[in-house]
């Protein structure tokens, strides 16, 4: 139970990234309607809103390197909780930022896993 | 509805960190059997398990500072899901420790809640 907890964890993190990374509109396909995203103190809600502002970012090209995954059963209900740390390297820029996040996924009818929270905070140092 | 959810997270979060920084021990009544502590990468379960950890950390006297607190209700059962980041200075240590911390909290049949989820990192710069 808790390797096959990790291994969609993993799965999803990888995923996650990768799309944001190389097609970042694609990321429209892991949230829900219900969904709710809080994005450095800012809350959205709904699949749409959260994917305007993820294609509207202030930076265009960027790379995730992640640091540290966490993840646990959140739930019975099939729930994964995912606990993100890393850092964001946005093109032309030399420093990269540190960022932590968080994921709530729920699995989904089909089998597969949506993601319910979002949270998102630069590190600041 | 979301107020709410904001109001019970940051009283949440204020409470955790006075008891962690004035009386550890007392940690006890935020866990139940079925809790979850990652801390820096090693699983806890149970409360028993969470509060041998807590309380023998290679630390004693500390204190939490706190930075944001981001909140999100989690599930139609009444589950916040609460996000931290701040900083942790040790006694005797002069540079302060940023973290980032995620608690699950579910509510109680006494009307109050419980940490079913935790997670805290260390966020190295």
């Amino acid at each position: 139970m808790e390797e096959q907890v990790e291994m969609v964890g993993r799965a999803f993190v990888e995923h996650y990234y990768h799309l944001f990374d190389t097609q970042r509109s694609s990321l429209s396909s892991l949230y829900h309607q219900s969904s709710m995203l809080t994005f450095e103190g800012q809350r959205l809600q709904g699949v749409d809103h959260i994917c305007f502002k993820l294609n509207h970012l202030p930076f265009d090209k960027c790379h995730h390197l992640i640091s540290t995954i966490d993840t646990q059963p959140s739930s019975s209900a099939g729930g994964i909780v995912v606990f993100v740390s890393g850092s964001l390297r946005l093109a032309g820029e030399e420093h990269p930022l540190r960022f932590s996040q968080m994921f709530h996924l729920m699995p989904t009818l089909q089998g597969s896993f949506y993601v319910q929270n979002d949270i998102f905070r630069l590190n600041y140092g």
